[in-house]
């Protein structure tokens, strides 16, 4: 049985913005990134750079000898990645919050690695209270992902493949969803020769405020007032953005019916 | 002419979030703050003891010693507020997004004071960098209002009503509409007895990188990158919410038409 209770020598499979974020965060926890491997040869070149570690010329060739491989590829990659990984004692464990742990079951031990936050190139995110969620195929692994996840972070819990896929699902909603209405809202204003600055610290405020007091009574706006005139005017307003029209609409519906119905 | 050039004493009409938060931040910038009326008198009463002023009976019998009168009322009333007020030498000004600056045309001297921002019940917003847009019947009042907005904000501006307009239907895209989708979230992780609280780090994020990144570049996640794999597995998990999925399936296809069409 090899001994995972210390993992000190880490490979990454995958150098997006996932991986170079997280690989940065070990790195300053006293990690040692041993090596890279990424089809797109430029982009494993420049996350080598950064994080001074080697490039793996193929998945079949990779250094054996890391305790963990961490698996940051798009989600219908990992079990063929699973698969192609040659023979080793560490540990694979995938980073995506909506596939299963049995994509990596080809593997007699394996591990999942999530952490629930949204990264963006050039930017560099503190990871110190973001959550990861631990998965393992046996406590060895749980244990070990564990205590690696702790030094990134103060907020590691292990749960189900199930309740993961939840909450990658809720991570949508807080997320993707209202970035895109951000961009709607930016459009609007760039027609009308106004900035989009204007709008920063209300964006701030909202996300802000749902830390204190519940998303559901934080709830603000015509739609929750059911101001009727001013949805009206809302809407004529729209009439040159068809698809904002609807979008509009139908989150309006669903506010109005969810406090006055 | 009265001299508008410096505000000093002011009264309120309508004491609800908005009203209480900017009477707290006047005060604190050393105006006095001297009367309040509401329709609801328990409410005006609450406001007279957080801020230490009198409450008005009536509109008609309210003191007419101030040099400014907030409005902080419902849309619809602004234009029965105008007209209900005594002969003073005051300015009348609303603090609202959508109604035009004409609701108050039956006072001469007139104008609008309007923060960008969401003021929520029982949380004290910090108003140093909220953008406060000014109008006002001629420049003596638009002066006075800059100079007053000023004391409370670095982030003062004059514009049209129509501007205002805009600004306050892209505010409900970026604030009342994100917090919907919050709440969805939150209901989703309820019912599987996941708390919301490991989504506070991801909306802090996604609204922390648009102020470095602009919304359509920071735009992430399964629609994104067309992952038709995770969207399906997302309306299917969505089968029993069929709201959130059709939310899901409109914002996803304006998201996947935007990228990749």
């Amino acid at each position: 049985m090899p001994d995972f209770s210390t993992i000190q020598k880490i490979s990454f499979i995958g150098s997006g913005n996932l991986a170079t974020n997280l690989a940065l965060g070990l790195q300053k926890a006293g990690l040692r990134i041993v090596e890279v491997f990424s089809p797109d040869k430029s982009h494993a070149r420049q996350f080598a750079n950064l994080i001074n570690c080697t490039v793996a010329d193929h998945l079949e060739s990779i250094n054996t000898e890391s305790d963990l491989y961490l698996i940051a590829v798009p989600d219908d990659a990992i079990e063929d990645v699973g698969r192609s990984l040659p023979q080793f004692n560490g540990i694979p464990a995938h980073t995506s919050g909506i596939s299963s742990i049995k994509s990596l079951a080809s593997a007699k031990n394996h591990g999942v690695f999530y952490p629930l936050q949204t990264f963006t190139l050039r930017r560099k995110v503190d990871l110190a209270h973001v959550p990861f969620f631990i998965e393992g195929s046996d406590n060895h692994v749980i244990n070990a992902l564990k205590v690696l996840a702790g030094k990134l972070s103060d907020n590691v819990r292990e749960i189900t493949s199930d309740q993961r896929k939840q909450l990658h699902l809720a991570a949508v909603f807080v997320s993707n969803f209202p970035n895109h209405l951000y961009s709607i809202a930016e459009n609007i204003l760039e027609e009308q020769g106004l900035g989009f600055d204007f709008l920063k610290p209300l964006i701030r405020e909202t996300a802000d405020k749902v830390s204190s007091v519940s998303p559901a009574s934080a709830q603000t706006g015509p739609a929750r007032r059911n101001d009727r005139n001013t949805l009206e005017k809302h809407l004529e307003m729209l009439e040159q953005y068809p698809e904002y029209r609807k979008l509009y609409q139908l989150i309006s519906e669903q506010i109005k019916k969810k406090y006055h119905e």
